[in-house]
């Protein structure tokens, strides 16, 4: 390592974001393996405090910078593997690599050390952008609650209050990320699980529209297509890189999002012209109070926007004030496939499950979706078919929708989880948290919430942006905008890496 | 009407293709009403022997051609209505036009007199191209048998020969543009219903791959995106510039095709190359023994294919050799759509549908799928998605697979058709017809089936030709060739309207 870097502390690595590292390993003033040492000592610095790292891959990760380190200078791709040698972790959900334990959260598959035998496209992607797996990160169980308390690894804390959480269910990435261990994690979005722990922990988190990054080979479409997978990060151009680094089709897609016309890199920092930037602030179907620090979040945000010379108006698409139906049919079409992983890990694990191998929330959510019949799910498909295309017309003369992107700050940890009279309790409880990012899982639009706000309290309030159907470039062009005119890197939680 | 035109006789405006009658209407040779009203000349005279077009709507044609004569030459732009004037038929499902008649297929919308309020968009985009609607074609209930011989409207004749079917479900159509009523009609494609009629009336038909052609606003995709609606013509230059017309996302579509890298209807007489093609002639799964004559049709256009310089062989993907399984979960997938279909017909009708209502094989298909829960279904689709991926990866290094397009001649009238005892009895019997096709409507991949062999029986007997996902380029430029090198245009059925 440089003196340059070394003199100013370990805490000058921590602060860079992924394309920084990436660049100074191209350029030999690190090694891949002393970044990844580095990281390991971050994680093992902060991971006690924050339990966001449940399952570390240090040994794979070591051999793998090992052998960059070997390969380097001639044998490195930097162009094809632009974050070579760049530490990272995974959310155990979803995404899974060859040989390692892969719970997503389930009490039953920590107890039989589940290790599927290969990567997931997404994995393969990772790692071939040059991305090094030092570990994975926790999640709840299925992505179900959007607070990452599972029972099977305990709660993941906010690096900003150890109190509260970091929310979810990427909350385990959102943690490592925003306290500084690792300068960008995977994550899963299909009811807001990139978009609310970004918002929750002061980071950026975009998720990609439908189509955009394959679910292969386990999947088609996670979700009915409701669920994308994408990174959180700090930085605006690292989630762009990310973006160009693991989109394309893969074969046998049924669904591809059209691809951009240039990569999302060259969004970051292009001109962003004259936005039609509509604002809402109260809960879609207006089926929660929106608390006072999010109404301000995003009220701030379209005072900036309008600053920065954008149109901005208090307007929202009138589909989305059927927030009460939507939910319904949100609800049936979630649960069913709830319904179907249950029976599908059934089969993995040869044996009946009972309610000791899964959460009570998630035993009760199959018990009430294997009571309904196909045409009851075929029906919600259909309602959410037609509502999409009310939905997705307002955007035809309009580029973006500014929201709060939840209806609560952070919240505190044990109040969105279940009792066991009650295990409904927590989801019962959630709807604050994704009433503003769920609407754009049915819909596929790429959304993304960004850092610009945080409360008297000292906790991160973000804001979502949601553009129309496949543009992710307006959504890179505009975030890399607010990053340049309201900076938010240099901005530490208490619990910091560095 | 030119000298020209009327010197040959009714029979050479019969002839002509659509892309053919639309110049001679832009040159000002031809009226749109005198197109109009000869083709409902041509109706009159043969559908009382085919029963091919169940709902005339005469009059709105003749004031749409009236409308577009007195807005000739400068009012009408041509180039965005390629088909301006041109008579056309819709099939009586998926599809249906404002104020109209539509039954599906079924008993208790035609005893309702059923009349949507709206065209659908596929409709008002057929409109929007020129097309003038000259009536509705007959149709299985739902689409659910590959014979046109609905209880409520009665069989559909083959133009080849009355005692056989023209197959299904897009029989009606397929017999229309078959005798020479119209130069085009339009199909939908859930297991084979575009390719199956075309092979039985010895006409071209494409279905298009998923995502290509809109299906709202009724839907976001149809069948879970195994159904696509294209057109049934003679010619390929009609079918890709109707493709070329209708083509481009819908507000609020989930599931766009990636755009082609320039209008279909430049591929044909385009250059081909040298494709690489494998041939498969026994039926997937070898679920069923192939009749000689569709065998010898595949070898002879394999043959024909190797004559114009292509790479062709014996081989095949092998998850086609999961037929049996493939079978079982398409089955799953498409009856749970019925069975849904079934509920919204129950709210369009107002009360609960009885075995009167709707035919005794679409009933029993209801009751089995109802019994199935919604885990089920989705082990199916999950099934499918993964399958996909496996089917899907043969593509990466192979242009085309040829295969029969039915694996038995046209059929008997009566042949397929459910008993009073045995309600699944057709269904039971339908294999051969779909065998080939219906792993394609699963996959999403463009496919088509190109008339080049007729029996010693005088039958058509149609192969296809399925591309890579989304590369209807491929197929139209090879149609185009195999069309010039082989020319069908001229072969006449038994029933004839010219």
């Amino acid at each position: 390592m440089t003196t340059e870097l070394t003199g100013t502390g370990g805490d000058s690595l921590a602060s860079l974001d992924a394309t920084a590292q990436a660049e100074l390993i191209r350029r030999g003033e690190l090694s891949a393996l002393e970044a990844v040492e580095a990281a390991i000592g971050r994680i093992e610095a902060v991971n006690p405090q924050l339990n966001a790292v449940i399952t570390p891959l240090y040994d794979g990760a070591r051999a793998a910078a090992m052998d960059l380190d070997r390969a380097r200078p001639d044998g490195v791709d930097h162009a094809a593997a632009p974050f070579a040698g760049v530490p990272f972790l995974i959310k155990d959900l979803m995404v899974h690599t060859a040989g390692d334990r892969y719970c997503a959260g389930m009490p039953v598959l920590k107890a039989i050390d589940h290790r599927p035998a290969y990567d997931t496209e997404l994995a393969a992607r990772f790692r071939r952008a040059g991305l090094l797996i030092l570990g994975k990160t926790n999640t709840p169980e299925w992505g179900s609650l959007p607070t990452t308390e599972p029972l099977a690894f305990g709660a993941t804390h906010n690096p900003w209050h150890l109190d509260h959480s970091p929310s979810g269910s990427s909350g385990g990435s959102a943690a490592a990320v925003a306290s500084g261990m690792v300068p960008m994690a995977s994550g899963g979005d299909g009811g807001g699980s990139i978009r609310v722990p970004a918002s929750a922990c002061g980071l950026f988190g975009l998720k990609p529209a439908r189509g955009r990054v394959p679910s292969g080979p386990d999947h088609g479409e996670v979700w009915g297509g409701f669920a994308a997978e994408g990174v959180i990060t700090r930085s605006v151009r690292d989630s762009a890189a990310a973006l160009d680094a693991v989109t394309g089709a893969q074969a046998g897609d049924a669904n591809v999002a059209p691809a951009p016309a240039r990569p999302y890199g060259r969004e970051v920092g292009a001109p962003v012209g004259r936005l039609r930037i509509g604002v809402l602030t109260q809960a879609p179907g207006q089926l929660h109070d929106v608390h006072p620090d999010c109404v301000v979040a995003a009220s701030d945000a379209a005072q900036l926007l309008a600053e920065l010379g954008h149109d901005v108006d208090l307007r929202h698409p009138a589909a989305l004030d059927e927030g009460a139906e939507f939910r319904r049919h949100f609800g049936v079409i979630v649960s069913a496939h709830a319904a179907a992983d249950f029976d599908h890990w059934e089969r993995v694990v040869g044996r009946p499950l009972t309610e000791a191998d899964i959460e009570p929330v998630d035993w009760a959510m199959v018990q009430r979706a294997k009571a309904r019949p196909t045409g009851r799910y075929l029906e919600s498909v259909t309602w959410v078919d037609q509502w999409r295309r009310r939905l997705c017309s307002w955007w035809a003369d309009t580029d973006l929708l500014l929201t709060p992107t939840m209806a609560t700050p952070p919240v505190l940890l044990g109040e969105l989880v279940h009792t066991v009279d009650d295990p409904m309790a927590g989801m019962a409880k959630a709807g604050p948290s994704i009433v503003f990012t769920s609407p754009f899982n049915a819909s596929g639009q790429p959304a993304m919430s960004v850092p610009l706000w945080w409360s008297d309290a000292g906790l991160p309030v973000g804001v979502q942006l949601v553009a129309a159907p496949w543009r992710e470039d307006v959504l890179f062009r505009v975030a890399a905008q607010l990053e340049a005119a309201r900076p938010w890197a240099g901005r530490r939680p208490p619990v910091w890496a560095g």
